[in-house]
């Protein structure tokens, strides 16, 4: 029984359930919300189809089940969620809480590999491996085999790269706002500098979505959508346009890969909830 | 042009407006967030229903905005809403911010009769005529005439309160885990008695929903949803059995009255974005 549950909430007929666990991945204590749809209750074992989601910068597991509006559309669909937290918080590593867009709250879904980091900040292994197995022994319901992945901004590029490094891993991968090249950008060269170091650069290349595609075998499909009024996107973080040509050049766009720029939209969950609907649709032609 | 715009978020196809504007009932600065659906846009005069959200306990202009989800049901539907504060903020009356429930974010939607708090204290009149007023005066496209109003806890008794003092001026009225007889709950007491003071009970009563009630002419429609797991229903401070026995007592439950109680449900958010659409579903059958 490695889950605790701190808070069970009922919520659009299904459940919320707060949960913490311990991580062998990240050595510590983590917190994670679980929505659990009406279709949940009473259903047999490996029958819900689930969809992780990847919060972004300084966010908690509660941000996006408080304010992204997944769970209406989810608790429809009869799709389980599962929010984990975006960094570890028990390493208490020096320098951790110096800054909003690296350590705490800013773990970028990848396994650090340069010391003080590499022994805790190990996001990749635990979101991808761990967490999933450790749910799936747990909430017999949920179904291991119809597994999809979304998120949003440092959580969207961790989406892409989980998708892109993990072939069937997962059914569908979409993405709000997402650090689409972070070799390329200042969040990520400043998180991967402090996870990789500045010397290797395959390790960085490893861990880009729009690197990731060059190397990717067959079509993708993605549901991707960023606003025009973001400031992120403006000041040249997110470099959606790096990934959308990269698959263009490769011709490797699937019949449902839409790169959608919205108008005047910020990066805010005023920006995800208001799109959260077409997301869980797009998953569920994958899920079902 | 009294309101000055801080903030324009596009939001569900619409705009998600912050606006801070001066009042003159509260005496000072106020913050209010108003939901343009994107129906708003190039419509004419006097075309655009109105809901207005009355927030609980410690809540200021976003609480709702941010997780209640009334946008993108009043998106499909082409309502706005209008997000006020709960308690003027500048008063600065010495002891305004010892309790969470009295004082700042804790206006209760009443005219404070008692010093020092009747001088800016006067959240009823603020927000039942100058706010609309103002607002009626400057976004011309909402219809001053197809009014509803709604709320949560203690912004559910402002609006079963405000809807039943003035008969006419709201289309519709539905309230959510509301405060429905403050005399009789400590809550209420405590507002009350600071407010009011002790002696003058006439002023409870007229600030009271379930005695309002009693002195109610004509038919009652009214949509109100409780939550049983709501741990402020089971300390009685919610008194919903109270309202609804007078109701059913005169004979004045209307064909559109409905007191929901809802399985499990907390006092939270996460019970209020539940029956979202619920709620705008409703106010749409007499706005329109």
């Amino acid at each position: 029984m490695p889950f605790k549950t701190e808070q069970k909430i009922r919520n659009f007929g299904g459940y919320l359930l707060k949960l913490s666990h311990d991580s062998d991945a990240v050595k510590g204590r983590m917190n994670i919300n679980l929505y659990l749809p009406p279709q949940a209750e009473n259903a047999q074992h490996e029958t819900i189809p689930v969809l992780f989601w990847l919060s972004g910068l300084t966010c908690t597991p509660d941000n996006c089940a408080d304010k992204g509006f997944l769970q209406p559309w989810a608790a429809k669909k009869g799709i389980a969620i599962v929010y984990p937290d975006t960094s570890p918080r028990q390493a208490k590593i020096e320098g951790d809480d110096d800054s909003w867009d690296f350590g705490t709250g800013a773990g970028f879904y990848v396994d650090a590999t340069k010391d003080p980091w590499k022994k805790e900040y190990c996001m990749q292994t635990y979101v991808s491996k761990e967490l999933p197995q450790q749910l799936f022994e747990e909430f017999k319901v949920l179904n291991s085999k119809r597994v999809s992945i979304s998120g949003h901004s440092m959580g969207g590029h961790g989406a892409l790269i989980l998708f892109l490094k993990n072939p069937g891993k997962y059914k569908s991968v979409s993405a709000f706002a997402p650090i689409c090249n972070p070799i390329n950008c200042p969040w990520g060269q400043k998180a991967f500098v402090g996870y990789f170091g500045s010397v290797d650069q395959d390790t960085w290349k490893e861990n880009d979505a729009t690197e990731l595609l060059g190397r990717y075998k067959g079509k993708l499909d993605v549901l991707i959508d960023v606003g025009t009024g973001d400031k992120f996107y403006k000041q040249g973080q997110l470099l959606p346009e790096n990934f959308d040509e990269t698959a263009a050049h490769l011709g490797i766009r699937g019949p449902h890969y839409k790169m959608r720029f919205q108008e005047e939209y910020d990066h805010s969950y005023y920006f995800v909830s208001s799109f959260a609907e077409d997301h869980i649709e797009y998953h569920s032609q994958f899920l079902f």
